[in-house]
């Protein structure tokens, strides 16, 4: 008898084990919270349901892993797009370093105004102008030279408000919950008006979604043999913009799968937020909501970066969940934890 | 004394089940072999050597999890395409389908030949013929609707010849070689002239490559609210041709890694495996060659469809390897076994 009890004592303790080692979503008490940057209440508790409704077997809303497809924006979504959307600093930067080789720019716009410091003034002439900067300082250039030029100014930039790279100007509470989801079997997607090949070099130490997981405006390129080198050249024509009705030809042309889960924070996200509830089953759909403006901004209707007008009538509207950030984020950026 | 040993015959009985449970890719002894499909030689030794070469953590050719990509063609890689591309197949069928309301095409090329059953005739007029027939039965109605139709071709089609459904029309060793593959950790992809919204619904059933890692030719689309509910039409317009130096352009676009293997057929692929090639490190680019007239087609540098002539003088030239159909596969279709 005695030997028996040994022996199951000793399974009970390879179980628990195990338990710790493999199966760690199955010992709930023992399970640390998986989203601690996110304040107690109706916003967390609406995470956590519809992740157990759709990951719990035999639950009427289960869905299969292959099909657990979450998309977010980018820009105001999973890190701070105030005063000015990161890849726009970088673009005015690279027009200060580019600009000895540029004489005529010091008398055309939209370069004159921003070598004058005048970026308000640079970008009063809208996408067009926006487009000319991108154009003037992302292309002409191998894709391996672009990514490795992203890659040297995120390591020494620094936000103008808060001093910090902008690689940290991240929302910890959206790190949380993209990890969360792909511990239950998400796979996360960006899906984001900016740039991809300005996302890529970082997403994947940042965020933890890969390249391809990216997706995001592109310019046209081309593949060419340089000394028998194989290279692709950026050149300067814009291919897709990945914003507003271009989101969801954005997601069905790259991941082929309507999402169950999309978050968003501005009226270029609505489309993506109508594509991901038009599909059937459980489907969760948020705007990340700015009203924190003594940890980060505040800021909606009124906005001209960001804006979240038609998003927010929806959201009403749809019953879709908005995330308060002053309400729901106990901590906003990481170095402020 | 005794208790001690049973302790530890215990712990060696769940290590053994462990092993067979989790770690099965360290229990040499027990592991069948992976490639059944595969006739020994040196062709089957190249692959075996190169996935040891990069997965075997301190080698000076290991390279991380996440950087292990593998980008595959479909149509003469991966599954047949003589005597013309499945998706020709579906798209002639759809013409003969669509005609009744159509009595126009009776006296306009390519439709007329097409219902005439001249089929070398329609396709005579080269891209431009293939492009208007795809444009005529592939684009105007929803990306859902088109998901179903082709659904609905491939559970009823058969090939000409062998009399099977096209999705057995699929090579079984390069089934298993994309298997293997990813039992060692890599990501599969299709990279693929034919369109992604053409294989995007059975790649991940009859490959195991979810439709996220399928890069195609498209066309452009466009997101609609049609009495409130979200489509996303399919416009008669290319976007993408995927095909020869398109091939390095998709993957720089939808991956955004370079491969470290790619595996293709024809000189439409010759761009994508000289990408891969590019790159530094451990590298294995192959082309599959069709010598097999008996069991499949016997086809190369005269042929129109899947013309090998660059392709095989890169090979030759750059020590790329051959898989010889005739040699190396002992099974080509699954239902030749």
């Amino acid at each position: 008898m005695r030997s028996t009890l040994s022996v199951l004592s000793l399974r009970f303790m390879y179980l628990l084990a195990l338990c710790g080692m493999l199966f760690s979503g199955g010992c709930a008490s023992i399970k640390p919270d998986p989203l601690p940057s996110w304040n107690e209440g109706p916003t967390k508790q609406s995470i956590v349901a519809f992740v157990a409704r759709v990951t719990t077997p035999g639950s009427p809303d289960f869905v299969v892993v292959s099909e657990r497809i979450a998309t977010f924006d980018n820009d105001g979504t999973l890190w701070a797009e105030q005063p000015l959307y990161s890849q726009l600093f970088f673009v005015l930067e690279r027009i200060k370093v580019l600009a000895p080789r540029h004489p005529e720019w010091k008398t055309t716009e939209p370069f004159a105004s921003v070598l004058n410091g005048d970026v308000k003034g640079a970008l009063s002439g809208g996408d067009k102008a926006i487009a000319e900067l991108i154009g003037a300082t992302s292309t002409g250039m191998t894709s391996v030279e672009f990514d490795a030029m992203v890659t040297q100014w995120l390591a020494t930039a620094k936000h103008p408000r808060f001093d910090q790279p902008y690689t940290s100007m991240v929302y910890q509470p959206m790190i949380e919950l993209m990890t969360y989801l792909r511990a239950n079997g998400f796979k996360t997607f960006i899906v984001s008006g900016g740039g991809t090949a300005f996302m890529r070099p970082w997403t994947e130490r940042v965020y933890g979604v890969p390249p391809e997981q990216v997706v995001g405006s592109y310019g046209k390129t081309q593949f060419e043999l340089r000394d028998g080198k194989p290279v692709i050249m950026r050149l300067p024509a814009i291919a897709f913009i990945d914003d507003g009705p271009g989101k969801p030809v954005g997601i069905n042309e790259h991941i082929g799968r309507r999402p169950i889960l999309a978050i968003g924070n501005s009226d270029g996200d609505l489309q993506m937020l109508q594509w991901t509830a038009g599909g059937s089953g459980a489907r969760y759909m948020a705007f990340v909501h700015h009203t924190d403006g003594v940890r980060e901004w505040a800021y909606d209707r009124d906005s001209s970066i960001g804006k979240l007008d038609k998003g927010l009538d929806a959201a009403k509207a749809n019953g879709w969940t908005l995330f308060d950030m002053k309400r729901d984020w106990a901590v906003i950026f990481p170095f402020q934890r």
